[in-house]
């Protein structure tokens, strides 16, 4: 039997990073927690940034994920939005790397043809399709289902969970 | 008599991050150090931050700032190059909110005028002029040359500079 799997999918975003912890058993995926960081838009943006890599480094100490997905950017938007986003990934990221958990990148044509089988998906259909994959999910937030799109992804895709093994 | 206030100045970027660390006492400046961050470029975007996040946390423990001045980014360039290079600041910013150093963000125009007198001044008169107001500077390359002057600038008007406290 495949040893289980942490999974633990990242959203980036300056307002609203989601998250999504899920547990991939061989072919089974179990959901664990989602949850969506949304700094205080007051604060200063350095502030701001600590609060993604503080929430996120506890994420880490909390659910130990075995390694950890995080949704590419898609920079079709203008290059000061682009800017924002970064600062926002560059926060999560380093997070997960400060913590050693090896993070894998995955765009979101190849997120959406993992949840929907096509790589075109609309965010209603992401978010209805994992709920049906996560059935425990319960209610959630655009960016946690997102999030937890790129965690079933990552189970899908990442080497260590082709072969069972972290 | 005015307290030595220590300042970090930070010019981030992915591929170079430029750093610089100066005493301002009054209206004396001292030069302490300087360097430049270069993670490996084979290593995996994620472990490249880290790379940063480690860097600048290793200088903020080392030089104890008072505060950081931090270079406005720029976002003429393409949309691609403004996500790479939010990326680096968001390591470097958030690095120096996590250690509780302040931070500051100049803008690189505000920055020139600082140093030079002028908002339109090449990297060539900012590291001429950096090095005459901080002669025992020596040899620096153009990263860190914009980073003491990201530092100068956050001298000249960082509220706490002006009133010349931490």
């Amino acid at each position: 039997m495949a040893a289980p799997l942490r999974i633990l999918g990242i959203d980036p975003g300056l307002r609203h990073t989601g998250w999504g912890m899920i547990v991939s058993t061989g072919p089974r995926l179990t959901h664990i927690a989602h949850g969506v960081i949304s700094p205080d838009p007051q604060l200063p943006l350095a502030e701001r940034l600590a609060v993604i890599y503080r929430s996120v480094s506890a994420l880490v100490i909390e659910h130990q994920p075995d390694f950890a997905g995080v949704e590419e950017t898609l920079v079709n938007a203008g290059a000061q939005s682009a800017l924002k986003l970064g600062q926002a990934r560059g926060a999560a990221m380093t997070a997960l790397a400060v913590s050693t958990v090896q993070v894998a990148e995955f765009a979101p044509r190849r997120i959406k043809q993992a949840i929907v089988g096509t790589g075109k998906a609309d965010k209603e259909q992401i978010s209805f399709m994992v709920k049906r994959l996560l059935p425990r999910a319960g209610e959630m937030k655009a960016d946690a289902a997102d999030a937890l799109a790129c965690a079933i992804c990552a189970a899908h895709y990442h080497p260590g969970a082709l072969r069972g093994v972290a």
